[in-house]
């Protein structure tokens, strides 16, 4: 089944239970400025990006950090910048590409278990049926993302992963969805790591799934990506040689509360920037700001509809259940002296494909 | 109460309840090479190793996986290395550090709370008598780690453990836990360092507890510790400032196959050097050494009473429950080419208070 764009309704019967399924299972300026001496780039590091609040917001904040004689200084060692992925590095809507990796997926897992081909909820998802499959119940889906994450070996399950980051594509743009990130998010994780942080993303999607790709997509290796999290066995095939298998037992879900939570049992260090863009963020972002010194949060909003999709609730936007942005959370950042990145009004160029 | 050498029968008691407690909650080539081109250091980089083939084993790894003109060469990206602690890099006998922390921090947890003052286990470990404590079944036991690992924050849990680990001497030595490493072990981390290897603990210890010291004591940053692991509650204090709270809720029990479940879970790579002391260790270096390429598996063998402790049951040597290398682990290490260190020959200098 491949998701394209039009019927509304099952689209958003799906989102919603794609979304329940998230919870419950794996799936998870410019050149006014001085640059810190230590950054290599000559010029401005952040060109697509308009000048502004959010991209000063972001520059004050490196050099305030990074310059030795700032009273703000923060040690090399300590320098921790964690990015919320979906919706903050790459594109979520219309829905998580995770979701549609496990419906593009079911057909292989019938083939590999044929006796699966009439047991629902295989059976629906197998006639490609969209208003058929909106209606299956959320337990019945569950068994879609338990069947196409688990029971293989985390080897066989990358070969997987990385087989359909290869092939599939957007229903909007036709791109690998590897293309859909964001241009002026890819310049801030590269300013960040030339001026000493680490960079981590932390998600709700799938930690092995997201690390298939977080290293030749983002310069991000597996060790700093923290994800919703399944357990694995340890144990041997055939011919006794060790392998580690993917169980359906859920260890960390990480999202909302669970990002904090994620980042102590990960890192260990209470990061000194942050970076979302839906309310599943929150905890996050006021963990990083209840540290000492400087500190950064940043939510982006994504009000274009033009260029990529917008979303809210918040400001009057249309509502989502993916990627949600509330009023209260919006309130939230204001009221905090975190900052609300307009995608339509801060970034120059959203994605590299547009020129 | 101190744990303290002699009362032989209870002091192996309370190790076997220990041990029980650990499994069931948070406790957890010399001048003939040519060095890499990369290697910063001038003359031997671990001169409190004998000549032999263990170092030679060491320095042969290091140089085959770092050499760009190597069949064997390994990406910097890709080069970790990871390392058991208790046993591997610091003292473990007569007791792990961690448990004589939870009594020693017994006392503090009931003066906060006077209530559990005539209560068990509290009662018992109070008085000091150590012919009672050992007779205290296992899961009063598991009642005093509880109190002493759990229920605060993990801020509160760190100043905590640091003025233990500030204050608290070993009973043979009298020195502080964190002069009990060994000093040509942290030769080895720091010669892997130098050569582009990412330093690793593994240990079956609390990965909170051992994160509090690694970075001061080892060079390895808190998200550089992968450990036996409890989950945290993110929350608010009185004041509304988020913080986190220790749960007594096991998340990852990081030993035996635990070692690479948790190594897939916190890292996402296969290491291509695995350090360990005992059979707690035995799953992590068959996962090591069933990657590709060229792999390093080591053992050490405490086999120095003169100088450090004497313990297998392997090679004859007396019995333990802790950090136990059974005869049929030296016999896997023999079949398969890992290598055994004698901590008695193959070791110039224990610790850097030896002169």
């Amino acid at each position: 089944m491949k998701i394209a764009p039009g019927a509304e309704l099952s689209r958003r019967q799906l989102l919603q239970l794609g979304m329940t399924a998230t919870a419950a299972t794996l799936i998870g300026g410019g050149g006014a400025f001085a640059f810190p001496p230590q950054a290599p780039a000559l010029g401005d590091p952040l060109p697509s990006w308009n000048d502004g609040p959010a991209k000063r917001a972001i520059l004050d904040f490196i050099h305030l950090t990074t310059d030795r004689s700032s009273p703000k200084f923060v040690p090399t060692a300590q320098r921790i910048a964690t990015f919320d992925q979906d919706g903050t590095l790459w594109v979520e809507h219309p829905m998580y590409s995770q979701v549609v990796y496990c419906f593009d997926r079911a057909p292989a897992v019938v083939k590999a278990k044929p006796e699966l081909e009439n047991v629902e909820p295989f059976r629906t998802v197998l006639t490609g049926d969209r208003e058929a499959i909106a209606k299956l119940p959320t337990d019945e889906l569950i068994k879609i993302l338990v069947a196409t994450l688990t029971g293989m070996s985390v080897d066989d399950f990358e070969s997987q992963a990385k087989h359909w980051l290869g092939t599939a594509r957007d229903p909007r743009w036709k791109k690998l969805y590897t293309e859909l990130t964001y241009l002026p998010m890819t310049e801030v994780l590269k300013h960040m790591r030339d001026n000493g942080y680490k960079t981590y993303i932390v998600t709700g999607g799938g930690q092995d799934f997201v690390r298939t790709y977080a290293e030749q997509v983002y310069g991000i290796p597996p060790e700093q990506v923290v994800g919703t999290a399944g357990g694995t066995s340890f144990g041997y095939d055939e011919s006794g040689k060790p392998l580690l298998t993917k169980d359906p037992k859920l260890l960390l879900n990480d999202d909302n509360a669970g990002k904090p939570e994620g980042i102590h049992l990960m890192i260990g260090r209470r990061p000194f920037a942050a970076f979302g863009n839906s309310s599943g963020d929150r905890q996050m972002l006021e963990y990083t700001k209840a540290g000492s010194g400087e500190r950064l949060a940043i939510l982006l909003l994504h009000d274009d509809r033009e260029r990529e999709y917008a979303y809210g609730p918040a400001q009057g936007l249309p509502d989502t259940k993916v990627g949600r942005f509330t009023q209260a959370l919006y309130d939230e950042a204001k009221s905090k002296d975190w900052t609300v990145v307009s995608m339509k009004s801060d970034w120059k160029r959203i994605f590299a494909f547009h020129s």
